[in-house]
Formats: C-alpha cells, structure tokens, sequence
C-alpha cells in the first residue's frame, strides 16, 4: 500500500521536468477552437477552455480513480495569452497529489497554431483542478490504492 | 482620485457581509439550468457552472473598466455541492480589488431550487476572477479611476 | 383567498409604472449575447431572444405557482431593435393575471450595451407569454391561491 | 403592378383551406427533435420550437423580399401540445399579407410521430410572425412587387 | 410479399432521374446554416452537413422500417462545394436497396441561396447511408415488408 | 523530392500494423462525449461522432499541408458498434495517400469506456477522408513536398 499524498499508477505519471517548450503530463484531450467557441472580443471564450481543462482532469482522475468523480476546488489557474480560432487545444494532465478520498491534478493548456506555414506551440493556461471520488449514489468514497 | 487598490463606484459595491443564507455581490448573471448542460453522471457539468462564473465576472468587470476585459486568473475556488437540471443559477460579483490595469472580482453562485413547492436557495461554489482591461488592440489598459 | 384573475404574492410584483428608460418587472434571467447566438446578418438571433423570453416567463410562473408549467400562448409581441454581439440581456417578468390553471405574464427584454464608456439601456421587445401549471404526469393543475 | 397588402409570386402561395389533419403553407424547415433540445421537464424545449418557426418565418420572407429581413412581430401564437424527443419537426409558412415594407406570415408547426409502428401527424403550434425587408446598411426598405 | 433488394412504399419513392439542377429523392431535412456551424475558415462546418445528411437518412430509414435505426456504413460520399452562411439547406432521401435487416439510402445535399435578389439551388454533396433496423433492446431486427 | 501518392514527413506518420486492439495513426483529437451529443435513442448521435471524425482528419491534412483544406469525399466507412455517454473518444489519423492538391486519410475512432472498474478499449468506427488543400481566397493549391 502507498502512503497518502503520493502518486501511483506509473502509466498516469510523468516525471519530465516543466520547461517553456513542453507540455508537462498526459494528453487527456485534444480538440479544434471553432468560431461557435468565441467570446465577444472575438477570440476563444475563456469558458470554454476551463470547460475543457475541467473535462481533462476529470476523466483522468476517473480512471485513476476507477469511478466517477467531481470537481470540487480550482487552485491558482493562470491565463499567459488568449486562445484563437484555429487553434488545435490540447489539455496534458499530471496527478500530483491523491489523498483517501481526493485528487489533485495539475493541468496544463497548450495551443498547436498554425501561422505563415509553420507550427508553434504556446503554453495558454495552466492550473489545479481538484476532484473528489464518488459512488453510484454521488456519496464520497475512498479511492483504491492498490 | 481614488488609490489604486481601493473600489470605488458605489453602484456596483455591496458592503452587506456575506452569509450562509443571503448572496453577496451585485447579481450578474442569472439563467435556468437545462439538460444540455448536464454532465456523464446527470448533474449539471462544472464546465458550464464555471463559464457562467467567468460570463458574471466579466461584465462586471467590464462595466466597471468601461471597456473591453480578458480573464488571467482564477483563484481558489471551491464547489460545495452539485448544480440540478431545473435550478435557476444566479451569479453574484463583488469587485474586491482595482489595480492599475486589473480589476479582481469574488463571485458567488447560487441557485434556487423549486422542491416539493417550496423554494429553497443554495450557495453552491465561489471563487475569485482577476480581469485585465484591453484596448480595442487587445492590448492592456489603464483602469480610469476619476 | 384571492379572486381568479387578481395577482397574489407581493414578492412576484412590481406596481411602479412602466417608463421608456426603467424596466418593468422582476429581473428573471440575465445573460449575455454570445457569437455562437448570432443570426446570418450577424445581430442576436431572434430565436435566441425569445427563448430566454420564454425561459424568464417561465421560471416567474413555475415559482409563482410553485411547480412545473408550460407556455400555452404568446400574444402581441414587438421587436424595438436589434440585440448585438456583447450586449447584456435581462428579461423582467410581471405576472399580470393568474387563473384557475394558467398564468399570463408580461416580459420585458432590455440590453445594457458598452459603447465609447458609457453604458446605455434600451428596451429590445416585450410581449405576453401565457402558462398552465401541470402536476407530475403533464397535466393541467389548479394554482393554489392561499 | 398589385395593390400593396395582396400576396403575389404564386409559388409561395398555398390556398388549400386549412384542416385539422393536412398542414397549410409551404414546407420552410423539417428537423428532428433531439435531446439536446429539452426543457428541464423532458420535453422539446418551447424556446427551441419559437426559434424553428422563426427561421421558418423568416427564410420564406426572405425570399419573397428578395434579401435580408428581421422579425418585427408575433401575434397571437398558440402552443396546443409538446414536442417530444425523436418527433420529425415541420414549419409550414403561408405569407399572409405584403405592405410597404413588411410581410405578415402564418406558420404551422407540425410534428410527425412514430409510435408503435405508426406514423401520426399533429399540429403542436401555430402563429403570426412579421418580417421587414432590410437593405444591407439593415435599414428598412420598400418590398419589390413586380 | 417484396423480394429483399427492392424498394418499396411507394410514398418514399421518387423515381425521376437525377438531374443536375433538379433533387432527387423525398426531401427529409430543410434547416439554414447559422454563424454557429461556421468552421475555421468561415464557411459551414462540413460536419454539421454530415449531421445534416445522417439524421436525414435516418429518419427516412426509420420511418421505413417503422422503428428505430442506427447508421452502420457511409459509401462514397463527394463535397462539390462549400455552404455559406445563410444558406438554406436542404437533404433529399432515396431508398435504392432494402435488406432484410438494413436499409441502404442516397442523401443529395441542396442549397437555396439568395444573391443580389437571385435565387440559386446547387447540389452541395451526395453519398450513400446504410442504416440497420433495431428493436427496443437495440439489437438487429427484421424489416417487415408486408 | 518525394513522388507525389507517397507519404513524407516521419512525425505524422505511424507504421506498426494495425490491429483489433491498438489504435493505428496519430492521436488528433481526444474528447469526452456529453449527453448533448445523443441521439433520440440515447446513445452518442452518429453525426457529432463523423464530426470529430472530419475534424481528426482536417487537423492532421492542415498540418502536413502546412494551411487551410476542406473534406471532399468520405470513402468506406463502417460503424462498428455504438458511443456512449461518458466515453472518452479519440480519433487516430493515418495520412495514406498524398496528390498534388489532396490528401487522403484513414481515421480511426476508438473509445475508453470505464464499466465496473475496468477500462475498455473499443474501435467503434473508421473511415477514408480526402481532404483538399486551399489557399487563402479558397482555390486548390499544390501541396508542397520538399
């Protein structure tokens, strides 16, 4: 049995190091910005992309958790530069802390933008999604760790 | 002039304190739950609770900077219990702090619930959403504080 | 108990006369007007707009007569002009008669809209949406008047 | 030259009278009721329903009026039984007067059900809807009637 | 009793020949392509039009077969260009082969399209839409062919 | 140079056979399907699944293309068993044939359903899609292959 707070399933873990260039953690989704998508400025309404970083955390916590989850905190999230129509949106997700009944998640937003023919890369958003394991009648329950 | 740091246009203030029962903050945004916007488990999907937030924030803030704003950061936020198909969602925004080009505002999320003829009101996550002001260029701005 | 026809509970009503520059009414739902609500001339969809007419009568109605109801009718509605990209919608909703099973309500729809820093009100539409209260299996049921 | 308030291009017209069981008008919209369409009671949302009609409404205007057109009016709509999850949706549209610049259509919603085997047609709704004719600056202008 | 492979019911039959400026088949959808279908270069979505086809297909498959359908296979489907914004769309249903338990279709895609005051109608895309029939439990059953 | 009808840049491109178990082709879109993707008969509508489908395709034809491209043909697809709530879908695309100005694709869709604790990993669908690369006025361009 691991201790609490620890990290266990080694295929949900990734131990790269963060740098500016690269996504950090495992690639829960991945999807298209499409006009429907956009704010009154005209760019990605930030709604949508915590809806997708919520989405991200949550499946990757439910099968973790082998089970149904919900969200119950967001801690600290930051927005460096908006998201475009075009761009390609992808959520890489990291466990970093899983107690008896709850695990926290980082989750990092990157864009794939294609400008003039070439493909860039940007970190838009990053932060922690916290999720709380249930059972089948939406109580609390304790997350297996095996 | 006022400093910076402080909030300022009454009009948009509500200095009552917050309590278990009674909605703190100017009501931003209210709308009914529907199930399209129901999660895999049938509740509503906290994607969808926290774009509203986001919508409430934003008005408010934009509103009160006379322009247009962006969202960079969300803060410590927690969800306290699940959003129904049929609730009716009110998003209440308090402006906590104006900087120079930023503006942090607390919003509450509350919803009424219609149970068994009764009406019952329920506090269901909070958080705290910093906007910048933007230019027509998208470009940060200077919050005027006449 | 009250006749057939008058209008009941005080917290559901709002006796001040309607004014060109005022809303008239309780504030039912607020919301903002998204690109993805947008007609092919690129104002709000007309069809957005009554929706949220009908979802603002509707939640006056099923609270008033404290269970689930159904528009029934619409009657002598008008368009003063158009909702743009970014204005902020509030529906406010007078119950202006109450029968035996239905309610008639009267909507207002006004947009507060950010142009050049200031921020102007304008009414949008108005008009009579009508409701019957139904029990659990869809059925007419008389509004309890106590 | 025809009198303004007549009906004109025949191909629009339909002068078959009206009867419980066949629907009146020309075929403008036929979709399918999904379930991202429901109200939070189960059944086809009426707001989703008012917006067909008004696309329904408003295509045929449109292409009487030669370009762009906006919804000015509805009169006198009746809803006389829900729209369930599956019904095939058709809007049936009878332009019933022509002015200066605007046109008064009737449209009929009907529903096609398949229960058990069989296949039923019901009129769900019916109403007035007014259009006028926009130029491109969206301003009004004088229908053609050649 | 029919030999399997031919095509029935008369009423979802349409047997003129295809044309290029004519639709062929029972016109099973008609909808306008809104500003929320748009992709990423401005034009419609070309997977809201195949939403368009399949559920176009199905209910013409479903109504058959007087029961519930899934889609099993697409066959050679081309796009001959693009829908705009504001066009009407319309999809036309053939049934060119029923098997015992499926029902293979044609869809043709037209749009109406209104320019400087001319009405236009362009085959937009055209493919094959096999359907199998289903029982309530969702597994194969036979299409009765009295 | 490569000779057109070959396939060019290694990152794109995956090579191990494929098999009923192992997804073939490059992750292009991952995502959660919600209860407003369903259909009337409960399960994931068929239409939002060739939806992601045609946008799995597009991202990785744009990518190699280096620019805009539009769907012009679907070739053989096959449905192999249904999406459900909850599912997590990802497309995997294989670039199998490049022309001048087109680029064929075949793409998988596969799901991860979690069921009593287990995850499965189900192929429910693939297909060919041809894409066409555009410039920016929406004309065929040759498609570079240095």
């Amino acid at each position: 049995m691991r201790p609490h707070g620890s990290v266990a399933r080694e295929e949900n873990m990734s131990n790269k190091p963060s740098s500016p260039s690269t996504p950090h953690g495992v690639l829960a989704i991945r999807t298209l910005a499409m006009p429907a998508n956009t704010n009154t400025g005209g760019n990605i309404f930030g709604g949508w992309l915590l809806s997708q970083m919520d989405v991200a955390g949550g499946i990757t916590a439910a099968e973790f958790a082998r089970g149904r989850v919900a969200t119950v905190a967001i801690n600290a999230m930051e927005f460096h530069c908006p998201v475009l129509v075009g761009d390609v949106l992808s959520c890489h997700v990291d466990i970093v802390k899983v107690g008896r009944t709850s695990l926290k998640t980082h989750v990092e937003a990157w864009v794939k933008r294609l400008r003039e023919g070439h493909v860039e890369e940007i970190k838009v958003t990053e932060g922690d999604f916290v999720f709380v394991a249930l059972n089948a009648k939406g109580e609390k329950r304790v997350i297996s760790q095996e």
